[in-house]
């Protein structure tokens, strides 16, 4: 901003100049006070230079009492998780009121490295519209690249490399600590990130379950200052104890509202602040984003100032936003326009001063942008269905058997039998493939499934948390080759092959991502999803999206990267084979 | 920080090595939460690794159950104020439980120009002993050099020069906007010193008595985040609604808590600070600090929680102080060991977790660091008994009314005679001169003072407020100008002729602060007010303390500069000769 600007501000708060928007007949919480005041609206060069009457602009809005609330920013999210771009993550959700979200771009940078966060912060700098954009985007950079040593990502950040990255200003801070582990061990590398991160006085999110007592003291030593995976309403209320900021989770599989609710006071309201983590599209599309959340909180007891904070001031004191977080002179016009307290139905939404959204449309257009880096990321080595043979050589097998609504597997020891070379299935047991697809290893990961109830061919995903290899769960082992050449060349997707049908969903950016619109995204996995289902997969498992966390190595119990079958609990690969 | 620092600290927070000190039994005060929890508190390399039991340690303390609080955090003092050097007031206000300071070096910079502000952060940096120092301080930069163009200053910072000195690592933040009519009326000056603090994202103080509405809004467009100076509880409650912090004064002369106690809220607790402002040595000495302010704020109804964050984690908020202001892992060690939460009498004070107090002592010693540029600051051309006629040609006169416990004057008009081309005194009526002192140019302003009671000699001081000329009052010419010439020999301070009688307590920082300690400034203070209250100065005038404020042109209605008598109402000078 040029001195100019600054006097241009005062000028118009001084109604010696006109504003260029002011909006009359606004009913404006104040998250200061949790008072509401009608009155105008003024707004000059983005900002919002006044609040009265008798103000003179070039443009005026007259939003008929309706209550005009500081725009929503969301503490903590995955875009990727959408399986939207980011322009169609703003076209979705800048209508629901989102005015900022803090992005970790986890998924991506494990696939395609530093290029992958650099994408996103492009895409979303290309909706910008004379300096400004409709979504504000605090990047942070991921910590965990790859997640853990157990598995092969398509990318790795080792301490040195992160803190060389985090003095970009591209990042805004160091994203969450999923490594909770390493940083209560001293690991040199995790500390040296953290390190920087403090010598750099960027923030660090976190991500620590379960983590309480002497350990959750190590954390936080260690400078991390969020949270948002709490096992427990008591380990929630250590963590607000010790000084942490608690993201409130509503998200997609992971939501916490309600044992977070009752957990808020009069006295440590201003620690919580919401967060999506992951959300998929149809829900962004159905119910919304940070409005439906405010929305659930307040049915579920909280006040509507304090759950109003949580999506405002509390993330702007939290991440040290000056100026944002509040309907107040000198604060960034940002904007929601509301029907009540209660359920926070958004009628229009400003950005920077600019109507952005308006009765549920977006007011921008976007314009794709694919850079090279984030197309073309689904490297495979040749498979054929003898890629799929499991020879076990044990009359007891070690399968995983997945719980419903779960993200955690658990072992169970099954009685099996081969014939020809390959292990012989039936009786609700599926084989799970990983198949490194970055670098074309030809790493194979075999083990079988219980309980998921697929049969007739084979199902596969390039979305595998946190590494993205492909997962390919099937009953027939020339329909699992099959989908692995379908997700090959569709560059990555949900692929399903069921005798003679063949469907792909293609997740073109980075194997995670559709460069379709969000209505394409969301009819299309729906009905794949759907011809999944009719292939045998129980309710209680999304069956793509259940797939995607089967090669999560740092979920409990028993998971498969492309390395091999992996104990978390022992924290070491095991094998199919039981010698019990 | 080192990197094997922060693996240092995690150690410590696991017990796999023995922290620096563990204080036992302690009843910790969670500012999160308003909860007291029964532990230990565990520290390593100044910053606070653990809250538990079972730590090991090199050294431990039993704090037997008092209560542990965060240490004390003032908003904004001037430490020139307390006529204390910096280390002085270290001495003094550590014992009270104070660790950090937002310190406006005003009025050092005002006479000594950067060099002023330069020397406070040195002496202050002295202080400290392997990197660890009992007083943190935020240096801001004085944003008014002068605080008007009506007086000679000993120094200038345009807004250029205050843009590069922004610049500096020296300085936090700008110091007090005193002159919110020129960021109101859009002066480029101004501006130019607004516009380099957004630029460098540096918090700006704000001083702003009586600005409300437009004016409000448009000093806070300019980017001010706190004000200190308002008139009323309505004015306060609209600066806590447009989102300023409000810093509550609980200074010598200055204190709003009375005021302000009603105004806070459960739901506003968090935009409240305290601030000293002007306090005086004695005052620190016999009432003591931000301890002192805590009680009284408790014992007008606050809720503790709420004072406690007053001056702790609201001032960590406000100033985005990240690791201050709670007792919690990760937090600066930084302790304060009371008996309660209604009278706050500190018992002992860690600082990085060093005992820097105890029972009242401070635990460090100090030694005197006097640089050249705040030495010998006062130079003022030869006077002579002559140089204070005033050969009034006119029958009345406009003269200066001083008000009982104000800093505000009236303007009365009164008959005069002249003899022998000089007023003729009596009746309640003083000569009032302020005396250029930067640059011995020779600059006087000549006024009538009545109401003071002042008789038989003169007195003088080199602390005026802002630009700091030596004013004396008195109603003997020579006396007048020996008083002169003793502030001159002693290179400032408060002197006295009275007959035969003179006395003279030595300013010799910068004709502002004494190079003796605390008891010393005390004593001697008292002593020379005394024995000015013997030649008539009337009760409710501090005799000396009163002058200061002669000579400062912003505060209404009739003030004396260097340049000649000002009203303050019109803005401009006026004549003593009363023209009806």
């Amino acid at each position: 901003m040029k001195e100019s600007e600054l006097r241009q501000m005062i000028d118009c708060a001084m109604k010696r100049e006109p504003c260029d928007l002011v909006l009359t007949n606004a009913r404006i919480f104040n998250v200061f006070t949790g008072e509401t005041e009608e009155g105008d609206i003024a707004v000059k060069d983005g900002v919002i230079v006044g609040i009265g009457t008798g103000y003179s602009a070039r443009t005026y809005r007259d939003v008929a009492g309706r209550i005009i609330l500081p725009g929503f920013m969301d503490a903590h999210i995955h875009v990727e998780s959408t399986m939207l771009t980011p322009e169609e993550f703003a076209r979705l959700t800048v209508p629901h009121g989102t005015s900022l979200i803090v992005a970790d771009p986890h998924e991506l940078v494990n696939v395609c490295g530093i290029a992958g966060a650099e994408y996103v912060a492009e895409a979303f700098a290309r909706l910008q519209r004379e300096g400004v954009s409709p979504l504000e985007v605090l990047l942070q950079l991921p910590s965990c690249v790859p997640a853990t040593p157990f598995e092969t990502s398509g990318a790795r950040l080792d301490g040195h490399a992160t803190a060389e990255e985090l003095e970009k200003p591209t990042f805004f801070g160091l994203g969450e600590m999923m490594n909770y582990v390493g940083v209560i061990a001293g690991d040199a590398e995790t500390l040296e990130k953290l390190e920087a991160a403090k010598r750099l006085k960027k923030v660090v999110d976190g991500h620590a379950p379960g983590v309480v007592g002497d350990a959750l003291n190590a954390y936080l030593c260690a400078g991390v200052t969020t949270d948002h995976e709490s096992l427990s309403a008591q380990e929630i209320a250590e963590k607000i104890a010790r000084g942490m900021y608690v993201q409130v989770r509503c998200g997609s599989s992971a939501n916490n509202a309600a044992v977070c609710a009752p957990l808020i006071t009069e006295e440590n309201n201003g620690r919580f602040l919401l967060c999506s983590d992951d959300k998929h599209a149809p829900d962004l599309m159905q119910k919304g984003h940070l409005d439906d959340a405010l929305s659930r909180l307040v049915a579920l007891g909280v006040r509507p100032l304090w759950a109003v904070r949580m999506a405002t001031l509390n993330v702007a004191q939290c991440y040290g936003l000056r100026g944002h977080g509040a309907v107040a002179p000198g604060y960034a016009a940002d904007m929601v326009a509301v029907d009540d307290l209660q359920h926070f139905r958004v009628h229009a939404v400003w950005k920077g001063g600019e109507l952005v959204a308006e009765e549920g449309r977006p007011l921008f257009s976007v314009a794709r942008y694919l850079p090279e880096a984030v197309r073309d990321t689904v490297h495979v080595a040749p498979v054929t269905a003898d890629s799929f043979r499991m020879d076990i050589r044990s009359e007891r097998a070690r399968a995983m058997y997945v719980l419903p609504n779960e993200l955690i597997t658990q072992e169970v020891i099954l009685p099996v039998r081969t014939k020809d070379g390959d292990v012989v299935l039936g009786d609700d047991l599926n084989k799970l493939a990983v198949v490194e697809r970055h670098f074309a290893s030809g790493n194979t990961g075999l083990a079988l499934v219980k309980g998921y109830g697929l049969h007739g061919g084979a199902i596969g995903i390039s979305v595998a948390h946190d590494s993205h290899n492909l997962v390919v769960l099937g009953d027939d082992n020339a329909a699992m080759a099959r989908v692995v050449e379908l997700l090959r060349t569709a560059g990555g997707g949900m692929a399903l092959v069921c005798g003679e049908t063949e469907e792909v969903f293609p997740l073109d950016v980075a194997g995670l991502m559709s460069s379709a619109s969000c209505e394409e995204v969301a009819q299309k996995t729906a009905h794949i999803a759907a011809r999944a289902r009719r292939m045998g997969v129980k309710e209680g498992y999304d069956p793509f999206m259940t797939l995607a966390f089967l090669a999560l190595p740092v979920i409990p119990h028993l998971k498969l990267t492309d390395r091999g079958l992996f104990d978390v609990d022992a924290f070491r690969f095991t094998t199919t084979e039981a010698e019990e």
